[in-house]
């Protein structure tokens, strides 16, 4: 077998053909076989038609490798995966009694009996092995032809992700080539041109390490990606190095090291310091909760949420005086003060975080301009309030604004905690002033 | 020519390859041809090194039709697009000096000169025309060789869209196949399965009109898709007779045929009616209000949301009786409905839409599972309550809940509204008794 594997992936399905639907399922894919060391070489769409499906299987059949279908393993005509591999490669449709007794389990647990176009999902090529499918009717299939693999797997990512993980990734460890490695630092609060000024120096020259900055409103993500056929750790070792070298420019801009939202990020340090929170929004509308809320187990440390959207509920929910509303208008400094001291005093939590602004698209005036947005974090001792202008659709403001209230929360937290507090020093020590753009 | 035209896309680039990046130009791309009749039979997404490039352009040749590439017409060593079809093509590369002068110019506007590298742009296989960029250095080049027309376009958005707007536009009107409609119907509270056997009789056995279900947990989409070459006219009544059908068999299980979500079709009818809400959340943790404050302009009606997660929030800023939850638990017909009652009393709004549930992964019981999630809805006269039990992920069981919620609103806002009531009748005249799965 060849020294690299070359890997293709195949979506089948005429609905990606559209402009309204992307091919997600390689993405996951794509991410698992990178962990093995594998690249994937080629990615196809294709239709469900008939012509087309067998002229791109066929083509597919005269590159070497892996081949690696996913969808039209469904029961209705528009499916046909399995019968047009059957008719490239040769072989006949057999039908396997025991496919058919899963999917009748399957619908008897509902209290029904498949129709007959379930039948037909029972019908593999000669020769297949199959790959149940705990999740859904469709069986995935493993076929072996001269040298080539194809896989293919059922479309709906609730079935394809587990029957991969399960059932693919243990058969294709004995393709793993070398070692992988891939180190992922999420920051907030800086542009990326800032963040590029200060650490492209750093970027490596060669091999085995390579640096991509993934950038939108409100985070940046740096990924270090190795691979190898030598030795692991010394790959490791180099991965290490830079890291450390973009953490120490760095600092803690950086909130996470290992995969983790901001909002997982906050909630494990609430958690660690076993404090609570309650928040106050307006603009963001109840995303900042929500994102809390996303985080398994947060009832530990969220108590309560209230989107005072209108200026009766800012003053009847959360004791804004109205007359601060009529002196300085809702969005302001001294509203999202009283707002997030509010709703701290009013929960009994220890931190009460606020966020008011305009996130458009209208409501924007010359001095209060759609973006505009105040962020205040109270605490026992004090509040501090943050004024930023964000930039973007409302959906962006709205975002932009949640990843400016919890990243307060998270320095916060970080300097109160028992960790000391890192001193941020930019390349050749000055302070980095970065903002989020 | 041949009566349909095919036409394939070739995305070009190695990060398209990667697990972080994907390819959105082509949905731009099957947009605009699909305006013109046109549509996409296959898309490829190729890496940057050559021989992979001339594997993938070489077999592309073989297939009739329009090819579109983007991407790989960079200074850089990295773009390859030109050379390798110049020599898949066996023609040889030609320096164009206007290319050459338009980069100079380009750089001159800046203050520099460009780079050696740049001078590579200005080389064209033998007989292309140049499709001049206005936004960039990479000029695009049309190319037609026997019979088959291939486009070469750049990578960057900002310059292919203004690229193919102005100069690929205007020269495929003559390709111009007949007309093209999409209808998209939105539906929720249904099961595919329940849908499928409920419409499947209707779809269409021929051309013009194909019919594509798109399925996610909470939401059904139908797709209406037709070309014809024939009347635009003829192919307008076809496709309304049959939403018209579908719309007979399904009723209000659809509520929207525009492309508006749920959450902009409960805003335009809260709107309408003149009315407000305010919103008492438990386990969907904010996102009933987010999705309500992410339709522009929802301060109109939407007045406050309460995020009570804990036991003490529901009691102190909802009024829910703290004996009413040690008898029936937080999640509860009971919790749910005084919740809704509790909003709406201290909101002063003339609807409260309530969630209490189960989110998980964890805190299911045998009694209480994770899934289990009552909605209630209180107005001036009454408040309806509904219990279901969904399935998925923790951010699936959030929007399942939220998308029941809305629906709840929605539905009596249509019964109570101006708009005779639909009754909602299957085919055979019976109830259908679909649920979210």
């Amino acid at each position: 077998m060849a020294k690299t594997i070359r890997i293709e992936i195949i979506a089948v399905g005429s609905e990606l053909l559209s402009p309204y639907y992307q091919d997600t399922n390689s993405l996951y894919l794509t991410q698992r076989l990178n962990e093995l060391g594998l690249g994937v070489v080629r990615k196809t769409i294709v239709g469900d038609d008939e012509a087309s499906l067998v002229r791109c299987f066929r083509e597919a059949l005269k590159r070497p490798g892996f081949v690696f279908t996913m969808g039209g393993l469904g029961p209705t005509e528009d499916d046909r995966t399995r019968e047009v591999w059957a008719r490239v490669l040769g072989r006949t449709l057999v039908f396997q009694p025991k496919i058919f007794d899963h999917i009748r389990r399957r619908f008897k647990r509902r209290g029904l009996t498949p129709p007959a176009s379930n039948r037909k999902q029972a019908f593999i090529p000669k020769g297949a092995r199959i790959l149940p499918n705990k999740n859904g009717t469709a069986p995935g299939l493993w076929i072996e032809d001269s040298g080539r693999t194809l896989v293919l797997l059922p479309g709906p990512p609730a079935e394809l992700k587990p029957m991969f993980q399960d059932l693919v990734w243990p058969r294709l460890q004995r393709l793993r080539r070398g070692h992988s490695i891939r180190r992922v630092l999420k920051l907030t609060g800086l542009g990326e041109s800032v963040l590029e000024s200060e650490i492209a120096d750093l970027y490596p020259k060669d091999d085995p390490l390579s640096v991509t900055i993934l950038s939108s409103p409100g985070q940046i993500e740096i990924h270090i990606y190795g691979r190898t056929d030598r030795s692991r750790s010394s790959l490791v070792r180099k991965a290490r190095l830079l890291e450390k070298a973009f953490s120490d420019r760095l600092g803690d801009f950086i909130f996470s090291n290992s995969g983790e939202d901001l909002e997982e990020v906050v909630a494990g340090l609430l958690k660690a310091r076993r404090k609570t929170l309650a928040a106050a929004e307006s603009c963001t509308g109840g995303l900042l909760s929500h994102r809390l809320t996303n985080v398994p187990g947060s009832s530990e440390y969220f108590l309560e949420g209230v989107i005072a959207y209108g200026n009766e509920a800012k003053t009847s929910r959360l004791g804004v005086p109205a007359a601060l509303i009529q002196q300085h208008g809702a969005v302001s400094a001294h509203v999202a003060r009283a707002m997030a001291e509010g709703v701290r005093r009013r929960s009994l939590s220890h931190f009460g975080l606020a966020v008011t602004g305009i996130a458009g698209p209208s409501g924007g005036t010359p001095q209060k301009p759609v973006g505009l947005v105040y962020t205040a974090l109270a605490w026992d001792t004090g509040t501090q309030i943050e004024k930023n202008l964000f930039l973007g659709s409302r959906e962006y403001i709205k975002f932009q604004s949640t990843q400016k209230a919890l990243d307060m929360l998270r320095r916060h937290l970080l300097l109160t905690g028992k960790k000391p507090a890192v001193r941020i020093r930019g390349r050749k020590g000055r302070r980095i002033k970065g903002k989020v753009k």
